[in-house]
């Protein structure tokens, strides 16, 4: 206590850190290598469990044109699986070409420059928030479908659920791929077993189904290759997550380029099944948009009854929709840590915090999932049509850098691989611009106005960063230090031993010091507290002139800062501001304190070349230890 | 911008600004005298407003024990009307004997000593407090009444009045007794026009009343002796107020005490009037309590026709609610002042804001009016229980100091002032006692344990103070300050101009200056960069050491306050941190530099005898004028 170490931590402090832990060296971070299966919970939860909401976005788009429309939802959904053919297969050759990770990012900025990196860094800052915010709230939808109970209460849980996930990425949980096994083995097995037995048993279960259908009476629209387009579109919302593997190679066991490769096979494989195979059921068994009941919510209760089987999925993919949300916490962050580090972005983004874990990456993509959750209130098809164009802009963007690639570097059937690339670069640029135009006024002009304002506002800070860099001469030898006599300024409010105290310190620094005090005038305009201390300051005699300060305002700073600024301009010193404060032995007492220090220091801050310094003196004596101090 | 000044204020800063106006001088602050007729708004509107739930505070008890019970609200009133004349007696004998302001808290300090005062002060902090809330609530209630669909707003326009409140105080209105004046007489002047109306007309209109009457079918309790006393207590909510004449003498125009005591007698008959004439109207005309209107609103409505004189009084009655509201933020902060003081609250307290406000005492004020409403949801009759016990309870102090004081001062006649006094001193006591006791478990509990805890917070405060005081040796003249050689520790990240710079200041003021660097040590355990920086410093070689310090974990912090730990140990030179930082042009930028100094300078606030300091290089290069700036 006396000590002057400080307190303890205050409640609040000591729950925080209980909440994410003790402070963890570099080295004891785990750095777990994966395994193809252990890949899938790790890195592929995204892609999987967006057949949580693909196929309703194609149901909900088609049930505008009325009940028979629906049936195209299976031509739909093997268009967009032969899309995804094309992605695996191109992101396999990305596995190939950068083995040490191969985000949207870092290729384009090889391979296409400066530039095309940008609109990648932006598209894949857009598309990791939308992903956090649909996968929450998909993941709510089918909790409330199966408790219809929590309707009410939707936003509130999809934040409940974000600040579990944000809480455990500042803890740093980046890598439990194997706690995340269980629940993704469990979603995929039941998802294909549900799936095997919608097949096999053609008049399954018809359990009643809660909600009401929103299939309308009369057609709003015939089909026309716009809605088609549209639905392709929406559907397509089912494929983002498939680079995610590409990024994550480093993360595998070795031989990583082929354990990676084979993960992008399984997951295109399990995808590709699950889309056709839930698209098959909801055509065989006419199955329209419903009320309070998401689509996939509708398969399951008719292929297995609204029993313990249902509630057990239901859960199981509330949980994996959450991991999936976890895993664009695990990808921002270390996006913005590259981006700060290229100077992209505010350095603050590529700094560690005590846990080892880009912090302020995290809480950015919590606040800004949060924000959209709370606008569309937890609604996972408003958010459909903003999702999608940023992960395709990525996916046109990298595919087109590994043309490139390819073309510089020429490895044997160089010429097949820029084909397969070039393929899924157009494909994935047509999409984008289909998802543009169909979806432009339903939300997507958000994702075109956001990206260039991003890639804007990254390339001011670029432009800062670099001016700041040429100022300060880095890389440059500087000249040599130049010094020059120092004057100490010492703010006092009263002679007392702090005044003492200071000023003694002040004299360490400098044989030049001045005390200085500032006399609030009171009402009728009297300065006598003025005098009464400069008699004061004659009988106590410190050796250091004090200088009084009169002022009509009720400010101290200002009257004090002007006298700095004069001096500065009159004095070829180096002008030294010395506050000196009480130090109390327990934090609760700071409040007692004005904090005139802190006034000073904030006003001084924007003043160059006078450097404001603060002093703490302790108060000794012990708590407790004041016999006649009962109030 | 490159002479270093703060940007200027951002949106935010300039809307407060507006909002609460330019710094003034303590000789702007206008010091108008006031004449009685002024003193009923500037300091009666408390007492004058509390009409607006009195009465309606005695229906709702007496109705408990059904309809029969409601004829007891006249006798009940009668008795408040005599005690309100032993009070308005008593306190024009507290104007003669204090005419610079007899608060409770002065005249008890005066006469009966720290531990009356202090009682005093925590009663009157609570009451102030509870002021604020019951004014707020009743003139929101006032308002409701006359337009019902704003019901389901209440607590909505509780805050909105309240921060309105804030802010004019904030800008600081206290004196701006003349505007108050036209809705305080179009208040006094209609009340008894309506008064009158009702007692010539028996029969007045009947307008119909919306609202279900709460008069329970069968009584839920017989009139008992406890009965009566509660109807009693809670109609003594209506005398609150009656003291702030006196507390405010030197706010009149000379002969002050003649004024004063012209205001009090004033005050006393409207009042009187008021309750009796509403008692007898109430009685008339069977008035219960009913849901969503007010006793006041149902006499008006009954009087004069829910008409446009009706929605007139309405307004007018929230008005003056909400500038009886007001008048506490006259008295909490200047309370608060004179506690700061005596060294009973933080002296933050005592300190003028830039527009000469005590702006401490009104956040603190207005934010604890806010929890209160809020807890109740802006029902006034929640909060009734818990009011009129501080009142009472400074009644009760400032009648016995009185009696102290004449028996001190033995003016003519002291014997008869004396037992006027001491009349008034009992029968608040007795009062006082009957509140805690009838109203115990219905809320006063709330003020049982809140003024005993403030008393213990401001002793406690006291007791620090008195400690610190000692410890500064305040009073005594010190001895010599002690100087010693000064060590300056910068602490640099790479070698650049901003190193250059910080090593000349350094130099400046010491010729002991070493550098210090963390490097963090990464994943690996490698520390490479600190053998670098060490290999550039030696090609620089500024004239100054440079020592490299390794670090596991991610906090640059924690080493160098260790390293200068370390330094203050085995030294005894004056150890100076001198924290070099980059000035941005503009504010904006800041967001773009670490703040390293925060967390350096927050991390040596705990360490004594450190002198911390900053000095900013400014950026000098001009916005605009980088030619390959575009990014």
């Amino acid at each position: 206590m006396s000590e002057g170490q400080p307190a303890e931590p205050s409640g609040a402090a000591a729950v925080w850190r209980w909440l994410i832990g003790p402070p963890l060296r570099a080295r004891d971070v785990s750095k777990e290598r994966i395994t193809p299966v252990e890949g899938l919970p790790a890195l592929s939860l995204d892609a999987l469990t967006s057949v949580a909401y693909g196929p309703e976005a194609i149901i909900v788009v088609l049930a505008v044109a009325g009940a028979s429309a629906l049936h195209l939802v299976l031509p739909i959904t093997i268009t967009i699986v032969l899309l995804l053919a094309i992605l695996v297969f191109s992101y396999r050759q990305v596995i190939d070409a950068y083995p040490n990770g191969g985000g949207a990012y870092a290729v384009s900025r090889a391979n296409l420059g400066h530039g095309a990196s940008l609109v990648a860094a932006a598209a894949l800052v857009v598309d990791y928030t939308l992903t956090v915010a649909v996968s929450i709230a998909a993941g709510v939808a089918a909790l409330t479908s199966a408790f219809p109970v929590l309707n009410q209460d939707t936003v509130v849980i999809c934040l409940v659920i974000l600040a579990v996930v944000t809480v455990l990425n500042l803890r740093g949980l980046g890598d439990a791929a194997r706690a995340f096994l269980l629940p993704t083995m469990v979603f995929i097995v039941g998802l294909l077993i549900i799936i095997v037995i919608g097949l096999i048993h053609p008049l399954a279960l018809h359990a009643p189904q809660p909600g009401v259908p929103l299939v309308p009476r009369v057609p709003l629209e015939t089909v026309s290759v716009l809605l088609l387009l549209k639905a392709f579109s929406a559907g397509c919302s089912a494929l983002t997550g498939v680079e995610a593997i590409a990024n994550g190679v480093p993360q595998f066991k070795e031989p990583r380029v082929k354990r990676a490769k084979r993960t992008e096979m399984l997951l295109g494989t399990i995808l590709g099944v699950m889309l056709l195979g839930l698209a098959v059921l909801a055509d065989r068994w006419h199955i329209g948009p419903r009320s309070g009941q998401t689509v996939l919510s509708q398969i399951i209760a008719m292929a297995v009854g609204r029993n313990w089987a249902y509630y057990v999925m239901s859960l199981t993919i509330t949980l994996v929709l959450a991991l999936a949300a976890n895993t664009s916490f695990g990808g921002l962050p270390v996006l913005g840590s590259l981006l700060a580090k290229d100077n992209y972005l505010p350095h603050l983004f590529s700094l560690r915090d005590d846990r080892q874990v880009f912090a302020p990456g995290i809480w950015t993509l919590s606040l800004a999932s949060a924000v959209l959750l709370i606008a569309v209130r937890g609604n996972v098809l408003t958010l459909i049509p903003l999702f999608a164009i940023g992960v395709f802009t990525g996916f046109t963007l990298s595919q087109s850098g590994l043309v490139v690639h390819w073309w510089r570097t020429r490895p044997p059937r160089w010429e097949f691989r820029a084909a397969l690339n070039g393929l899924g670069a157009t494909v994935t640029a047509i999409a984008t611009m289909v998802f543009i135009l169909t979806k432009f006024t339903e939300g997507a002009w958000v994702v075109v106005i956001a990206v260039p304002a991003l890639i804007f506002l990254l390339s001011r800070i670029h432009r800062y960063y670099r001016r700041v860099g040429r100022e300060l001469g880095l890389g440059e030898i500087p000249g040599r230090p130049q010094a020059r006599p120092a004057l100490v300024v010492v703010p006092v409010a009263t002679v007392s031993r702090l005044a003492q105290y200071a000023i003694g310190v002040a004299r360490s620094i400098s044989e030049h010091v001045i005390a200085v005090t500032v006399v609030l005038e009171d009402a009728d305009g009297s300065t006598g507290r003025g005098r009464e201390l400069e008699q004061e300051w004659a009988r106590w005699d410190p050796g250091v002139p004090l200088h009084v300060l009169n002022t009509e305002y009720a400010s101290v700073a200002e009257p004090l800062v002007a006298f700095i600024d004069q001096l500065c301009a009159h004095h070829d010193k180096q002008i030294v501001v010395l506050i000196p404060v009480v130090l109390p032995d327990r934090l609760r007492y700071e409040f007692l304190h004005n904090h005139y220090d802190l006034v000073l220091t904030a006003a001084l801050r924007g003043h160059p070349d006078v450097v404001s310094a603060r002093i703490s003196m302790p108060l000794e004596l012990a708590d407790g230890d004041d016999p006649a101090g009962s109030g």
